[in-house]
């Protein structure tokens, strides 16, 4: 294909997600005339990820000067924004100002939102959860979904469950868990209000404090068995996929058997609390941390206080999980000024469950769809595994950087034209973006299940 | 005494707790010459209070009315404020441009403090925290304090509870409870952080989650035994009453014992969070309500659920308690629209928690001192118990309204006269008042005890 011209895309932050973003931009550079600007707040970290290529360039940016960012988006033909969620309402503004698309992998705010109109009236695209989770998990479950729909199917049941984990080989801990993504959005997940999800026709509610003991089993071929918690907001999916209907809508998040049920000691306890300042962290050990949590004696162990106060039997796995992080440990400081419960405890699982260079991560997303065609009832269950290479090339900037990249080339070549604030949820968005993802390996295993929903005897209940 | 001209006290707000402050003050109308006015947004609420009395007159009041605030207060010579805590400073702006004292019964809050310098200015007192908690709480442990460190007595530990509870007399639930105050703030008890204090110089962390299982005996004669849950917040006490060497420092809620290990029933199952609303509340029955916490079964029973999911057993007289509140009722319907699940639990809990027009309430505080006094270590317990009347003259009305009302009179007489925003912790403040009250029955028993600390051997934990 011939340009008149090279086009300019400009990448603004170059964090951990964004080095498969880049590589695939440049596979296409040169076929496709295109010229990657790289922004960051540091200049070295964009260098360093534009290399020596002669289609990437490195600029410094501080996104809170107004001149230099209007200056950066006015020179790009499009904009990816990889920086945290809360920053890009200032870019979205300017894009629309200087007329041009933009591309996120976050939820859609309500400021985004309320951007629709004035990004329609440009004829721009605003593509925003074009990522894994949100991203791929709206695509793949919308394109079944439109299938089932196309087929004069009705949907029943939809679940959907995400887990960032540490591939099987690598996975040499006893929580079968390492930080693959934000560790401080792990501690926190789940706080800030109760589980909302619909079984069979029923809303159902978990608070926090039941979160990680209200899991159910999930079984992946050739990986066997995971467990999932709920996610906090399952019902808006209800109106994003057209699922009024639906008896059963439920998102959750992946985990290995068994992480659930030890987490919530850190949740009993206080430990994941991040609302209030410990005094006294920084030279305050492992143990009296714990111990800050559990009933003063004079005369009882912290190890006895804590096995008594949250009932753990003696030969319960979930004690040697505990033990392995060295909780008890007195030697061991935490060595933060201040500190809140949550900061002193990602502290201490940074130490154990922080991803070694030759490390894999492992992106695991299962679906499962019931409905009913023709008055009888089926389950599809569809899979996805991916494994990284290693510490830099991981599943997780794999699954994040590809759909980012796709989609910001099908724009930018004017195959995606539909205007407006826009996630991926219609046919002509995922279907080809799917089907190119594909050629990378992301593909999802489908399998038919009895549907047997949550009442297969129809009682009440 | 005589004085040059009646004096007019206004009482702004006529609530519950106000009953017998107007009752004090009309006992001394005549021989102190006081008109007393009362001014309610209802201004039938605030005549009923004043009755016939010649010496009371009712006034409504807006207190959002700028003009009608400043016009009640220029005419009154002091001001109490019975609004709930929001509403003081307005009052108290106002207070300072027209060179009123003021009165309330509500802890100091920020913006009040920062009137400080301004009050002083103008030499007046606004006296706040002179009701019963706190109030009575501070006045009687500093009075033990100061007599301790009068004799050379080094304190080592000071806890402090307060329950508002029903007289054992029409005690007739099986949770030993009933509603005497706000039942709101009773259902959202605890909420809004992890519980703080010092034991044995160790501090401790109790999370919401845990609040309601981490209690401790009271036994006070008479009266049989109690249990106390820790209050959120213990270590602000450490500079109020200059504690700041204490090895125990604990301040808590009093409730009868078994209360707190059925409520955490509610905490566990998320029933009393109020921060979203459910959907259709008003023809939810209770036993729809009570299955939103709980997982989705086509053949358990509700009730089963709640028992496995919380691993109750079978002969567990919480269970009794869950039953007596008809939390699987079918019929019963909650009623309210779109209410929060704390909104909810509340209806239910006022159903059966409500006092009958005959039902008396009863006050507890309970404080333990411990100290050194030449080389021996020595506790001193003091308990105070109020019950009340009758649905209106209530024990809380009584222990609130009589320490405003002595107060107010002091401050208009000239005898508390150190200006500035106070709470009443010093001597010349509370020696008096603390004496008057002795006359309405209002006592604390001093019980010797042997001070075991909660580390008699000295051992390390």
């Amino acid at each position: 294909m011939q340009y008149l011209h090279m086009r300019n895309i400009l990448i603004i932050g170059t964090g951990k997600s964004t080095s498969q973003l880049v590589d695939y931009l440049l596979q296409h550079a040169e076929n496709q005339e295109l010229q990657i600007t790289l922004a960051d707040k540091s200049l070295e970290q964009a260098q360093k990820l534009a290399g020596n290529h002669p289609r990437a360039s490195a600029i410094e940016l501080d996104i809170f000067q107004e001149l230099q960012r209007e200056e950066a988006i006015a020179n790009a033909d499009i904009v990816i924004s990889m920086l945290p969620a809360r920053f890009h309402i200032k870019i979205a503004e300017n894009c629309i100002k200087l007329g041009k698309s933009l591309v996120t992998a976050s939820y859609v705010s309500e400021e985004m939102q309320n951007l629709d109109e004035a990004v329609k009236e440009k004829g721009l695209v605003f593509m925003n959860e074009i990522g894994l989770d949100p991203g791929i998990d709206h695509m793949s479950a919308m394109q079944v979904i439109d299938r089932i729909r196309d087929e004069g199917g009705k949907l029943l049941l939809f679940e959907s469950f995400t887990g960032g984990l540490v591939a099987p080989e690598n996975d040499t801990n006893l929580w079968n868990y390492k930080f693959t993504w934000n560790p401080r959005n792990v501690v926190l997940a789940g706080q800030g209000g109760a589980a909302e999800f619909i079984q069979e026709g029923t809303y159902k509610y978990i608070p926090y404090q039941r979160l990680f003991r209200r899991t159910e089993f999930l079984d992946v071929e050739g990986y066997g068995r995971f467990e999932g918690y709920a996610n906090r907001n399952s019902l808006k999916y209800r109106e994003i996929y057209d699922l009024k209907d639906v008896l059963t809508l439920y998102r959750g998040t992946i985990r290995r058997v068994g992480f659930s049920r030890a987490w919530n000691v850190f949740v009993q306890l206080g430990m994941t609390d991040d609302t209030y300042h410990l005094q006294h962290t920084e030279s305050m050990s492992y143990r009296e941390f714990t111990n800050l949590f559990l009933p003063y004696s004079p005369t009882d162990s912290v190890e006895l206080k804590l096995r008594h106060n949250l009932k753990i039997e003696q030969d319960d796995l979930l004690w040697d999980k505990l033990l392995e992080l060295d909780l008890f440990n007195t030697q061991k400081s935490i060595g933060l000024k201040n500190a809140t419960p949550a900061e002193c405890l990602q502290k201490i699982l940074e130490e154990k469950w922080s991803l070694s260079p030759e490390d894999k991560d492992m992106i695991v997303m299962y679906h499962k769809f019931g409905y009913e065609i023709n008055g009888e009832k089926k389950q599809i269950d569809a899979t996805m595994v991916i494994e990284g290479k290693n510490e830099i090339n991981t599943a997780m900037a794999k699954t994040v950087g590809l759909p980012v990249g796709i989609a910001t080339l099908r724009i930018l070549n004017g195959k995606i034209t539909k205007p407006g604030v826009k996630i991926p949820i219609t046919r002509e968005v995922y279907g080809p973006i799917l089907k190119e993802l594909e050629t990378y390996g992301i593909v999802f295993q489908e399998y038919e299940k009895p549907y047997l929903g949550y009442n297969p005897d129809r009682l009440n209940g």
